[in-house]
């Protein structure tokens, strides 16, 4: 490689300059155009379907909103006991789980940002939920409103991030009873991008639901027909669904819009200490809170999210991007695809710093991801310490491996252009193709930048101070605050939303 | 999670002790039991395989040793030229590269460690041929004796390594002529594992292939039955093979010894800017040495060794790990199936350090080596900075990788006691799994324990020095070489060994 020549310094050379600027796709749909890894059998898989129809049939889930359970019992489920325990004949809940549609469009208030989910599509959402924020400038502290709407501005400004939120750390600083109108108000201001607000009861989903709907400008028939909000549902595992949880599946399926379905089995604490066992169980809870949505709204939308890991045994603490994650993650997928419903994953991880561990641990999680074709990616940049912290530098970090993963997922193509037999012929044995036409017309695009790795030789790295991958990325950081320039919304959009904030907090938010 | 209770702490929490002592699996073969990724459709595939086939009938290899180009002429190539330009009808290649085997044992001298290669086997293979040597006590320095024999001791101790070599580092300080006479050496003494030996002329190879026969204490009839060493060929792309790498095809071949054909194809330098294009002539360049290696002997051990990766276009460099890298790893191995032929990826960064850069291009690397079924993945472990430099920290983090991967390719079992309904029914609603049986019986080998990943809560880590992967790897490269101890080999085969260094020493080594 020593005797190859430089090629010509051109234009895209700036891209090199760091901190100066950040070089990035553009904001765009992604597709997953490859086939998805199928690691277990049919025959397997059935075994994991079956059970969770037994587990469903045999033990039940426990719901604590008679509101909730009085939809069960209508639809045919057998409820008993305070709290209710609904059980389900297969065919009831199989048949249910079937009314939930394979495609999805998500609108955010700018209709460009809109995301669709299902099929091919693929779309990259920030942290949500930390309670922590985490640079190396300050090190480790409390969410706070300042960050949560400096993350905010991170997730408009990288254009791989298609999903905003929930709350990329929690904005402690603001009331509870009136956080959530300041957050989603932050949330719809600062970015243009699909949101998602948290089922904490039933008033907070509603005022999330009335928020996304002015934001958008449309009146209440539109907004029932278009899905403009989604909400995470985390089951309260094991086998249990709590009341915040239920009125947000409620409400939100009431009105069309997208329930996530994510129970949290962790293999060992929460569900058993097999990959199978966990399956079985989180495939049990995601299909009774399937169903839940489409008897209030046969049809409503909702995907169907994995997120069994293992617990680090010595601790109890939960591990990320392990083996056996990866394997839950494709196998996830599979399940998902067994019912036609979209699939939710995650890029997370369970270190402590933006290090090797924490990359590792990201990409294994990707892995398992992307190849288990999942829809949306959840904690896509940003999340670290097993969610307990909101990274400013692994946010950085993380969009620059989402944009890989995006470049990966464009095919190669193979027209002769492309196998360039020509340029071949040209360069002959021994020969170099840097200087050829075929080269040169390609220079720009050819391949994907990376924004943090850092490929220049040793002595120049060296000389530089030998930066890591974390010192680039937490200079980025702050180019892309710098570059991050508010999106536009109509004045009397505006004027709306804060007249809502207004009124509601003059009631006094939530008195939960 | 905050509110789980601890499990008991019982014998295997002492695995968590760092640096005080390294836990890891029993050596053992790897099966990977998945289907692989196959993101080129079969036209498409089709089209490269065409096009590799019209780039040796129009285009052709030049061959520099004038006896390579006169088995190619036997063998009804065209030949023609000074240098020899070989050209091929696509029948006689395709009728070529049939003849190879789909299965491979190579023997080492320690029978408990052949290595298999092929259908569902993968091995793992230790950083080779870098220059430099690093770590963070001592930073980055040109190889020698020392260092090359420390990292023969990391190979040998870490389990999850099968093939030794080449030279994990360059032994710098040991003379040319007699250099290969030594490393061989020290590798035959210091580990019992599969060997690989550079093809740096006819000389040396003929002497790592009788050592290697020396050190398996067996005849020249059975070492012809028993590849017993391989070897990796590079073209000198693009469509060229040099006289050194030639002589080692064909004496490899001669004796039925392991020839990895591996073009080094880095698209946009040494290949075209394309993927398909630089994938194409890998194809080409592949196919004319496994060609020569079945001229030489039909049925003789071969790989096919995949390598495209893209050059930083700003510098020359060669880029690892990228979204081009990834995809053309698991599109040579579905070349690699389409000819039956096992198949060689890597495991490779472009990282100045084993930060999270060197983290993620790895786990990408792997991601395309496992997805794409390699049987053999060379630089498993170690290998920093393109290969400039081997890590002492990288190869006890690559080595957790790698046993993270093994652990990945376990597949989950579905059976009854695996789902664990018993489990469930028996916790209920709400509850949780530590205390039950089925947890308890489980415990200890029930996920992957790794050596260096850090899941202490973040008080607990930041009480403890806030230590890096980086940090924690140093740590236990110091451990594991603690840990070494010299496999045992017969005294008259040891003899035997050190006779036949000294009377080749005594003849001045190899002249060139």
């Amino acid at each position: 490689m020593t005797t190859t020549p430089k090629p010509k310094r051109r234009r895209h050379t700036r891209r090199r300059a760091l901190p100066s600027g950040i070089q990035q796709p553009p904001w765009q749909s992604i597709r997953n155009p490859y086939p998805p890894a199928e690691i277990l059998s049919p025959d397997a898989l059935e075994d994991i379907h079956r059970a969770s129809l037994s587990i469903l049939e045999q033990i039940g889930i426990e719901i604590l909103l008679p509101e909730a359970a009085e939809y069960f019992r209508q639809a045919g489920a057998h409820v008993t006991g305070t709290p209710a325990r609904v059980t389900f004949e297969p065919e009831l809940i199989e048949a249910l789980v079937a009314q939930a549609p394979s495609q999805i469009t998500v609108h955010a208030r700018n209709p460009e940002r809109h995301v669709r989910l299902g099929g091919d599509y693929v779309a990259f959402g920030l942290v949500a939920s930390a309670p922590n924020v985490t640079d190396i400038d300050q090190g480790r502290r409390t969410g706070n409103r300042h960050d949560f709407c400096q993350l905010l501005k991170l997730g408009q400004t990288f254009n791989i991030i298609h999903v905003i939120g929930g709350y990329p750390v929690e904005p402690v600083d603001l009331p509870p009873p009136t956080r959530h109108l300041d957050a989603i108000s932050d949330m719809l201001l600062l970015t243009d991008k699909v949101l998602h607000a948290y089922s904490l009861g039933r008033e907070r989903i509603l005022d999330g639901m009335e928020m996304a709907r002015i934001a958008r400008g449309i009146d209440h028939a539109t907004f029932d027909r278009e899905p403009s909000l989604l909400t995470v549902i985390n089951a309260n595992s094991p086998l249990r669904y709590d009341r915040p949880m239920l009125w947000g599946m409620i409400e939100m399926a009431k009105r069309n819009q997208l329930v996530v379905v994510t129970p949290f089995t962790l293999a060992g604490a929460m569900s058993p200490i097999t990959v199978a066992g966990s399956l079985a169980q989180q495939n049990a809870e995601a299909l009774a809170g399937i169903a839940l949505c489409q008897i209030v709204r046969p049809g409503s939308p909702v995907m169907y999210g994995g997120f069994t890991s293992n617990a680090d045994m010595r601790s109890g603490a939960p591990a990320f991007g392990t083996p056996e994650y990866l394997k839950a993650a494709q196998i996830s997928g599979q399940l998902a695809r067994r019912y036609r419903i979209p699939y939710r994953s995650s890029n997370v991880n369970a270190a402590n710093s933006v290090d090797a561990q924490a990359a590792y641990e990201s990409v294994f999680s990707l892995w398992g991801a992307i190849s288990g074709k999942a829809h949306l990616i959840k904690h896509g940049a940003g999340w670290l310490e097993g969610g307990l912290s909101a990274s400013y530098e692994k946010v950085v970090l993380d969009a620059d491996l989402l944009q890989m993963v995006a470049a990966y997922l464009e095919p190669i193509r193979t027209d002769s252009e492309s196998l360039a037999l020509d340029a071949i012929r040209e360069v002959g044995p021994g020969g170099h193709f840097f200087g050829t036409a075929h080269t040169q017309e390609r220079f720009e695009n050819a391949f994907y930048q990376p924004m943090i790795s850092d490929w220049r030789n040793f002595e120049s790295w060296q000389e530089a101070g030998s930066p890591s991958a974390l010192q680039h990325a937490n200079a980025l950081s702050k180019t892309a605050l710098t570059q991050y320039t508010q999106p536009p919304m109509d004045s009397a959009i505006r004027e709306e939303l804060a007249d809502y904030v207004a009124r509601r907090k003059a009631q006094g938010g939530v008195r939960d």
